[in-house]
């Protein structure tokens, strides 16, 4: 009963999105009403002026193509299972953290968990489940579909149109991210991959003839990785933010809650309000509000076929080690050097994780219907070369340091490309 | 020289906008920074969710309308000029109060001051007059230019440029707005209405073949006011945000800020943060976070040719005299009726407003070249008859008491139609 | 079992427009096909280079929109009444002559038909006859249906979906020409239209929260009527397109087709080819390959709120005498001068056409959910006043003549404003 | 003089469009209006319904990109030069037969031109010469620039602008060709790569910084190849139309002109009307006009680093010989059997063409300004994997023959993977 029509609610993207009675009593819960204060792209916007969007729109977002793709799919779902899967793919992000997945290793050093296991938390355990519960549904199993690992009876796919190499969610913050930057490389055509969508020995696949669709899906990743998620200067005020975290950490309680609610006391409002009052992060937020960002002196791109070659530097002790070498030898103090990877967890979207395992299941159809599973690296000669893991790393600090730190960090690291900045905003 | 050249920031809008060397510093301000944290449309994104622009993106638009117009206008401005116009549109805005035009009658009462009167104040006596002097600006005639009564020697179509009924800052409003909002009324040819401009007497003027592009643009204003600024449930939750507002006045230091510093101390996430924390107003913050919204028992419109008719509820004593009127009746707590008007100051786009005054200055030309002065009304059916002034009257209650706060304003303001809401989100 | 998914065609407008097998049998008929070579808006790409689109890519999106009509509709149709409103659709233009609308005046005057009974003519006696017959589907139902006049069992607001003044076939045409024009004036929410469409008293009607909507369609069309099909350069290759094909008209054997399928030999390719061939009309194909255009000497509009003022020039006599009364006074030949108005059959969407008869049926809902019928020009003022009956007279002629035709018009229709043309292309 | 504006035109890609005088009278030629007959993508919109765009508006769009390179790019031109290269771009197609691409094999094999001849042919020797020369430009250094290769003073990196591996012409194609079929592919930052563009060693060269734009130029192109262009039922159609041309040879006089004047009287509308009367090719016409295309009843994708395998498909007599082979086997006419590859120059676009020269200038820019060579294929990992060369053979026979011709060509060139044809239309 519950499953039925309520009304529209209207996206710049999909148009008119179609809700249920249950969705919307979930909607207006606080724990998804808060995501409207949880910046999709934080410090993205010092690039992209209007990169505003925030997780509110995109879960709306990836629950209509969890819809979709729910719908179009041979295998038949039932009813509630396919409003099952659209309210995991709406609480998918429930449980991120203020400034999204900047504040990833704050919540995995203080609390233990990453942003999807708090999810699974918050779905289980907050007024959430309640809600879910009282609708008929198991709150449990809801908040395993929603991090993509199905319990129970649940079937494989279900999580994998939520969470996988292609899932709805990868395909919604594509398309959205590049409307609302205006970076332009989210020109995806998903309506295509999705229609093409089945169901082979149990798991999600792609039909072949929908093989240009996939590889614009994985290039604009690759793209917006370089142009929005890994740029500089959007990792410059991302750096600074991470520090002044760090800085205020006792002051932000959400690290130290003890009950769902506690933690969604806590959004980028009040997150930023406590960075501007905390007396030691205020220095940063000074800076940051005259935008006077840290600078990158040095960048290097490593690849490699096998393995990340540089992911040592993604373990703390091992960057802040290198970050004093290059101080030490650059004549300025430590906290003044700042090494940055995307391996790092607070990197959002990093293409060449999932590029590593390949693993998206493709099938050709024979004239009689009959579904061959087909090797993806075969078929797509450019996603087998992009498997090639490439490493950035890159080195900052204060613009007066800029040459100091760039030779030292030169000596350290081997002799980079010059840098180019034409185009810096 | 420092107007050069010195770099593009994106726009998903109008693309890659140009910057000079004192545009960027003039950015970099912390007063223009702070606009980042200001909505466009405060509540609009409780109804249309990726509606989260900012004043920010907004007033860079602005500025690049505002260089298109002076680039193209026939009349040659000097490059001295163009840079003026293209600052006071970037700053035009800067005096915005926290949620925008919400904040309008909390500004007047406290401070004495509309938003208007704050920019003018910013620009001519916080930091900003100092960057802008140091680049050989006069602060103050930029000031006065940017709310469009240009000073001294500046001629008057400068100040057209940015303040009129068909102003860069419309321009940009109305087509950002549908944007963001994905309500699909901003397609306006707002280059053709550019391209046409001229200076007829002194006043900046539009070609009467601009007059579809001129119509469209006035229509798109209308049309952008029923779906978008006057939205029943958008305003619900201003109504709500002005109430908790006037609760926690004593905390928001703004309204008691002496200097331009202090007053810029105050942005969204500060507010926000500060009526959740107020022991008054958290109240109805945690209704807003839970989305129980105020309802509308009642509305009704009126016409009139002349003079606003009801213009007597945008008095806040008249207001408040009908308001407890209609609770006794309803035998409810007079703090749970709010009575709702077009006219009032916190809602930002009142179209009928200009079109008042249907003042725009139109020519044609005959085929000699000479520029004939025409009367707009006269070409246009369409714009003679949107002169009509509309006025529509609400009556918000909760929504227990919805029937009979109904029947109540019905023996006061007269039988309405019935209500519908069919898209009510 | 015909009735079964088939496929996918992609279209800018709409995306993915799924296909039964019955459609794709009906698209790949000669007849439909030919759709392909018969242009929208024969004679706008002298003023829109990018205005190419076809008839075919119409009649696709108009079936697409039908079907989500028919889906929405909360009066439950079946699903062969679903199966048939998609193909009257489909079918609804399949008569047009070549050039479209250009041709009417032709088809009137040698066929006595207008493209409308053409439509009804091929659908029920050519080969798609048999096709719709062999799928099951009574090809006359279907023809009467296309045109929007249901026979037999059909209900009435089936036809109502394909012909009434919101019609799924303006809706398409609106948002179509806007986007390959790149006129910017289709900008309208066609799905908040059709989402709260609904059945009353047996008729389509529209929710009056949907009001915004509809008054942007009209708005739509009215704007799209003054910037594209009644555009002064169109008109003047119209104009000229018409005297060619007059000239031509013994070659023409679409004027002489005893058959449809003699009819159905006829498209834009063999008449374009067939004028620059025809001794007398080449000449005029040879001006327009030059883009010697016929100018605008003369321009005039009227206004009259009860009926058209100057019908009497829709008749060809008054049309022709007028014609020499300029001539001679001018002093040039007669064939030389030409009289257009808005009311000719040739010019395609003549907005005010549907205006004079502003019958959109629309109701609100009581918060009981019954439906109350209102009239549409209370609820909008805009509608009201657009009622009134524009009407455009121009006089064009040859470039050398323009001064003296000027003039003579003046003395015949009144002294008319100077005109104008800065955006002439 | 003639270099003074005139007026704007009206693009839906790149809005309003500025053309000078002279640009007016070259565009009024018949040699260019005639392109508005001219199909950019014939036999696309059998895939692509709205694919109906003509090289008339690509080249007023690769004539307005060429302008903003003009002006964009730091080495100063002269305004002479400046007009010197819009009109090139606004030439470089002048010479296309009807049908573009598809019309090439023939314009070689009886006239021994291809299509960029024929425009030097046409620009230094029609009327336009004249058009030219009484403007003051030198019609035969225009020519030459209109295809890339600049003669006498005219610096080179002019004509690299109009003809490269990142020209304009790409530019606008890739972004046009998605606009109109909506295959989404046409997602390009054209304007940052026009932006950081620059001299280096007289050669156009792009700035580093620009990289994503770039590879998403490139990328565009290959997933444009395989869904648009190489699309296969794009080239059954292509392929179907190329015999009927075959056929009815003796009819076409385009191909046995003499003068540019004889050339200039044929486009697509008198193609397309002969080929439909010509008693040979009119069988073929028909099966066209019902939808009746050829099958593609094999398929092999070939890779390799060096050197394209299968180019001695591209020799006729090659291709004949096998196309026989196949037939014999398969027990079925020679005529029935054709074999395609992506290397024949009806294929209008092939990325890999211009991929396996990826030697597009590149530079870093060091902090003092210096501009340092670069190797691409060192900066981009995906372009230097894309330099691989994927060769496709296709083999496409009539749908009854499509099983043994699909065993046949299986012996011949290998066994293949299935076919899938879930979106075929």
């Amino acid at each position: 009963m519950s499953q039925e029509f309520w009304g529209f609610i209207k996206d710049p993207i999909y148009g008119y999105i179609r809700l249920t009675d249950v969705e919307r009593r979930v909607i207006d819960t606080p724990a998804v009403q808060r995501l409207r204060r949880v910046r999709q792209l934080a410090g993205a916007e010092f690039v992209y002026p209007a990169a505003n969007h925030t997780r509110f729109e995109h879960v709306l977002g990836t629950m209509y193509l969890a819809g979709v793709v729910s719908d179009s799919l041979p295998a038949q779902l039932t009813a509630a299972e396919k409003q099952k899967v659209r309210l995991a793919a709406l609480l998918h992000d429930v449980g991120h953290a203020p400034f999204s997945h900047l504040f990833e290793p704050l919540l995995l050093k203080y609390m233990g968990r990453n942003h999807e296991e708090a999810s699974e938390w918050l779905i289980s355990e907050s007024s959430l489940a309640d809600t879910l519960k009282s609708e008929g549904f198991d709150a449990k199993a809801v908040s395993r579909l929603a991090v993509g690992r199905p319990a129970g009876q649940d079937k494989e796919f279900l999580g994998q149109i939520i969470s996988s190499s292609f899932d709805v969610d990868k395909m919604d913050f594509v398309v959205r991210d590049s409307y609302h930057t205006g970076a332009g490389y989210g020109s995806v055509d998903v309506f295509r991959l999705i229609y093409t969508m089945d169901v082979l020995d149990g798991n999600l696949a792609v039909d072949a003839t929908a093989l240009p669709a996939l590889e614009s899906l994985i290039l604009a990743r690759l793209e917006s990785f370089k142009a929005i998620y890994f740029h500089r200067a959007c990792r410059a005020v991302q750096m600074m933010l991470l520090k002044a975290l760090d800085e205020a950490e006792e002051d932000l309680g959400i690290l130290h809650a003890n009950t769902p609610e506690e933690y969604l006391e806590w959004d980028d409002y009040e997150v930023w309000s406590t960075l501007r009052h905390n007396p030691t992060s205020r220095g940063i937020m000074k800076q940051i509000a005259e935008r006077k960002l840290l600078k990158c002196a040095y960048e290097r791109t490593f690849y490699a076929k096998d393995e990340p070659p540089a992911n040592t530097i993604t373990k703390e002790e091992v960057r802040r080690r290198l970050e004093e070498e290059i101080a030490a030898e650059a004549k300025i103090p430590a906290a003044d050097v700042g090494i940055d990877a995307p391996t790092l967890p607070t990197v959002p979207y990093h293409y060449a994780m999932d590029l590593g395992r390949l693993d998206i299941p493709i099938f050709s159809r024979t004239r009689s219907g009959e579904k061959i599973p087909q090797k993806i690296t075969q078929l797509s000669k450019v996603l087998d070369d992009l498997r090639v893991f490439m490493n950035i790393v890159r080195v900052y600090t204060k613009e007066q340091y800029r040459t100091q730190v760039s030779d030292a960090a030169a000596h350290v690291f081997g002799e980079p490309p010059p840098p180019s900045n034409t185009l810096p905003y």
